[in-house]
């Protein structure tokens, strides 16, 4: 998850970038890409996650357990990769018990499942602070496919897959905002929030076709400002063409400031990726066969940064943009 | 490093053994050894620290980074591997700006350089607890090569390398105990607490030797009875065969009542390892060669457990032993 600090990207190339190998891929990447077994490269990434601070303190076990999967999972799925395990570290204080525990390992033993990986090993620690839990997860791809963050190229077209903005809008549900909206908006809101949808089978389907792809963590426009900013190149965003759920079309009819939130809140796990202009069939059919929509939203220029405007073409500014602890 | 709940392993076998492929070795061996580069395997490993719990708050940020890898380094160690690389999580407070981070960046910065190792990645979030830092190390070995914590057989002999007890002796000086020493004994001890020194050129020279080894991070004796556990065998170690420092020597010798913390306590990060009476040779040549005394301490039997006996043969019953939290 993302560290709060306005300086997380200064400190990290102050700190940390110094200190990393050719494997890192500058630390721009949020993963590893090492030699592995014949023709392949292990994919390697790390996501820890606070109570109180990444998610609620009441959150329940098995759900945490689970985000803390696919939060890792959405980092391999950007590159195209095949999850394979993982490994866990555990740093608990007293008050998460046996029945917590046993939520928690419910939870991994779902996901584990439905995402075909094992656990391959672990640490645990105690603390007098709030659980923390990590992650490493490990995949798999063929050499030299990984789809970076860098590659992409002006003139070609920005798509996101899903829609965007629900996992913040779901957290404001928690918070005890949105009360307009009705139950099962409300409801599908949260579970956006509490359980996202790494989205491994389409990161897979574009080895080959995407230029440059980065999930959704942070928020829409941040995060494409990353990829952005990692390729060299600028990007337009045409704010009507955002895909939206019904929930989060209806909390914007009641209050329309909330978009900037849903362009710039995070936790989607979405996966927004540059492409060229002759790929739209290819993607057309990507999305048909795995029944899962993808929005061309904009497009790729020369220059920085990322410009967001309305349907006459005029620029929207947004406030403050990108992820907020809470 | 150790979770301080009497229940860990039990933990471990009810809650997250289940959940483990093959790669993980039953969670018996704090490693997991993956399909690698041609020839090789990849051994993983996590250990995670907490400020005030594994480590002292006001330990110094360059000697925090160092233990931190060399923790882990030291379960490479274990294995015979040769390290490659890390991930590395930071949780940090406020407190923990930018002067600590820089300390602790350049900490790690010495020991990439001592180890030739290289940071591959890692996350980074807040927190309101205490630092919780966290390094996943990657390690290489030939395929079939790791040296496992099952294996050891009767009639092995029992090794350890190095000098035991001197971290847990330099834990109480830091705490303002042992004032009885003097000022370089408790350097001494201090510094072996803080600076664990991983045993990689050991471990490697033991591949093909040793029948089963782990590394002391709860406590001599605690360590011993996982490897035995593991094994299906039990041990027996003559007390006076601990090679001990000479600041532990003095310290015992001023109140024979810490032979439990020297033989029970953590941190050492030595190797212990089993193997057959006639590697004796191949083994002291190995400790010439690499200028690190290796002791005989005992020998491998059947049965179950670890019994420490004095110089008439006599049993010696410790009081409680293993990893305690400050």
């Amino acid at each position: 998850m993302a560290d709060p600090s306005l300086g997380e990207f200064e400190r990290i190339a102050r700190f940390f970038a110094p200190l990393a190998g050719p494997a890192a891929l500058g630390l721009l990447d949020d993963v590893a890409l090492i030699e592995g077994p014949p023709g392949q490269q292990l994919v390697l990434t790390v996501d820890a996650i606070v109570a109180g601070v990444d998610y609620l303190p009441d959150d329940p076990a098995d759900l945490v357990a689970r985000k803390l999967l696919r939060v890792n999972l959405s980092d391999l799925a950007a590159k195209g990769a095949t999850p394979f395990g993982y490994l866990l570290t555990t740093v608990l204080p007293m008050s998460c018990g046996e029945s917590w525990l046993a939520g928690f390992s419910a939870g991994l033993a779902v996901d584990q499942a439905e995402f075909g990986i094992v656990l391959l090993g672990g640490d645990s620690s105690s603390t007098p602070g709030p659980a923390t839990l990590s992650v490493t997860a490990i995949g798999t791809i063929g050499v030299g496919q990984a789809i970076l963050r860098r590659g992409a190229q002006p003139g070609d077209v920005v798509y996101v897959s899903g829609t965007i903005g629900d996992a913040s809008l779901g957290l404001r549900v928690l918070r005890g905002d949105l009360s307009e909206l009705d139950a099962s908006s409300r409801a599908h809101l949260v579970d956006r929030y509490r359980l996202p949808r790494p989205r491994l089978a389409l990161g897979q389907g574009l080895v080959g076709i995407a230029h440059a792809m980065i999930d959704v963590s942070d928020g829409l426009i941040g995060d494409l400002d990353h990829l952005c900013a990692v390729s060299g190149v600028a990007a337009v965003v045409e704010s009507v063409k955002v895909p939206l759920s019904a929930a989060a079309c209806a909390a914007l009819d009641a209050d329309n400031s909330l978009l900037s939130l849903v362009l710039g809140g995070g936790d989607d796990y979405e996966l927004i990726f540059a492409a060229p202009r002759a790929a739209e069939g290819v993607i057309g059919a990507l999305a048909r066969s795995l029944a899962l929509p993808i929005a061309a939203i904009g497009y790729i220029t020369a220059g920085t940064g990322v410009r967001v405007i309305d349907e006459t073409g005029r620029n929207i500014e947004l406030a403050a943009t990108g992820y907020r602890h809470y």
